[in-house]
């Protein structure tokens, strides 16, 4: 049993998380760290260092609440598993330092599904040699920016295949007299409507056949479930910098 | 058994059309017009006003070919299947008076599945209320233009099911801050790659629920089986202007 | 305005319907029928003989609920939709009865889309002449029948589209030597597996190309919409006897 | 350049190889081997014995073809690539003692993105613990065998990732009262109809989140396009067996 301790407890992640754990029967959630919201459910704190130790503690706080969540994980020699983005440098150095001592994995999307994918389409697109490749999207209709932050992980993620950064290769429109196709560029649709969680296909067109990569996401709660996940796998793991990559192929 | 004289034998549809004809037991291709390339299959004449009385004349003709192949069809009261384009406003004034006493039918898509699903589209627009509109489609890589006009065939229909001109709500491309959808909007994303014949969906969004309407395109013989099954079809029918709609859901 | 009661409002539906009617801005939700189970959130009644006139009862009551349910909708003068299964003979003569005097509709899936989709599929195996009709559905991995009763919906509809009986032509499994495909078999083919809430793909399999009209639901809380949507319709339509598609095609 | 010979040069793979050489700039086919049929297009001998050098045999011929086409690779020292199917145990053990001297490879699928898809169905399935496994194909009217070889090639790598034989899990239908789906089944789904190629998906369905692996076959020329990538690949490898996972992921 895997004891875990959830800063950001009240927001809508950790609230996430409390919602799925019944499905991980080796994981134990202990503690919670709140705000100024309260939180019903399990015990909780208003700061991280007066945590009781755990075997993982697993961050969706604020910018704020992660150096202390950091710092309590490094104290009590936790697991430390993270979703904070926008993180200052010196929290960068801070979660650099920490992983000489405990093991750490931070990542921008927790979802298993699309951090499979992602490594498929890594693998794909090195061995599709002279197949274009193309990544499609689509999300409801109140989403405000595109390509999504997914499309562009799966589109780095076949730029890295063919030894190419994606800057150089996307392709975000095409309309008009386009003239034909160049091999390496990697095309992004954008589809936005209803109520769509989350899809993302990536294309690998070759010549007389292809191969469609897809993921399809329902709920929200599949981030939850792929950060217990990772605290499960990360728990007793040797100090370093983990990826889910790591958590999920190794 | 419907008599049958193919204006443009020897051009790549025509061609097509030969290749294709025994699936269909009820037509007998008896003549063909050719310009200075030889043809070898049937009967050939060099310009249109020496072929026999037949059922119907289908005109893949040049431009020029295409008001020979017209006025033998209107003397020999057959009737006239045409997939001609860049029609002069005089061979158009040509068309509308021949229809006045022959059944003439003109088509930019001979695809008996893009037409279905063109009506299945302007239906499901008119219907689905409140459901977000996107057309998606994808062809090979050599493919010079965007969106394709498959694509945009549909999207006038979809529009049309909405009460709208395509050209006032078509949104061609989406990348960074977009903003939320309008409701209006229907986006076009467009896949160039491998050797895509052609393939397109569109999609209405709504809450909780999605429609898709896909054709795929296999090989170009499509064109010509349509092309057929509107010559069946118009065989012996009363005078007018009649469309593929009209051969398909009438 | 159209004023709605909802008979069986405790029930799954009833407060389904509850939880989308914000979105319908020109229906409002003025009463419900409750059995045992207690219900907040609008007045209710414990007999539908009690209630107030409204422009439309909405039910989704037990049997007994439904009888009513529907004198109540004759004495008012109402619209009467229902989602009631397993009726009874002599209610299916109530219910004729009252078609006489109100309008009413009895439908077993209320999705727009599934039933936009039923209407597509009669209409597209009509006029593919000649092309193969397969069954695609998934579903979550708890279901444990197959095919879905929306699969088998669709399956008439494209039975319908060719004349044919669906038991007489449904082809439930392939496997080991099955020989060749005959012209009028209509394929099923069955996932089990995840969350998934339901999904249908109705191929349409000619030469050289195909159509695939497809159905993806994201909550249940589609069929509460549909029958709002079936409500605000029916208010104030002589009466008769009314199914979906006159509320979606008509 | 790799200078080829291709074994069984006249039969339907061996002319498929013949029309997609032009692709491979660094391959050169500069003999053939014909049986009875008269072949023309490049140099040909009436059996392998009389076969100049070449870097590498390509074998698509009859049964006892193949004895002498491998004979002829041991002699001459050349990579050896066979598509030969329904070896006498003989034969096999002629490929094995000639992989000593030889490198060798047989496959029985030569697609490029069939076996890119074998591989990432199997990192898939171990990755994805929990998520249920289904395979889906469809094929042309007139198939009569189901699933396809190509299915059950990708559903043994499915069960290969879970540790399981698909033959212990395989679930070939669902009709009726089927229950709740069991955790290690691997179910199939066929659709047969019209001019399909060749089509496969394998489904990954989690808990609010799926994984689709698709592949599209468009024309048969894919299996020559990858007997010329393994012949291209296996030219100047150390003797051994090798199969198409190597030449592709390695």
């Amino acid at each position: 049993m895997t004891t875990v301790a959830i800063a950001g407890i009240a927001g809508r992640m950790g609230r996430s998380i409390m919602s799925v754990q019944g499905e991980f029967r080796d994981i134990q959630i202990t503690q919670g760290v709140v705000g100024s919201t309260p939180f019903h459910g399990v015990d909780t704190v208003d700061d991280a260092s007066k945590l009781n130790p755990v075997d993982v503690i697993v961050d969706f706080a604020t910018p704020r609440g992660f150096s202390a969540a950091l710092a309590a994980a490094v104290r009590n020699k936790s697991g430390f598993v993270s979703g904070s983005t926008g993180l200052s440098d010196e929290q960068v150095e801070e979660l650099a330092a920490a992983s000489e001592t405990i093991p750490v994995l931070l990542a921008a999307n927790f979802s298993v599904g699309v951090n499979i994918l992602e490594h498929l389409v890594e693998s794909a697109a090195k061995a599709a040699q002279g197949f274009d490749i193309e990544v499609f999207e689509a999300h409801h209709r109140n989403k405000v920016d595109a390509p999504s932050g997914t499309a562009l992980f799966l589109g780095e993620a076949a730029a890295r295949g063919r030894d190419a950064k994606l800057n150089d290769v996307a392709q975000w429109a095409r309309q008009g007299h386009t003239g034909a196709r160049s091999d390496e560029e990697i095309g992004f649709q954008v589809v936005r409507g209803g109520s769509v969680v989350g899809e993302h296909t990536v294309f690998l067109l070759g010549a007389g056949e292809r191969i469609e990569l897809t993921h399809r996401a329902q709920d929200r709660a599949i981030f939850a479930r792929g950060a217990l996940r990772a605290a499960s796998w990360i728990a007793g793991k040797a100090p370093g910098n983990y990826t889910m990559r790591d958590v999920l192929f190794s």
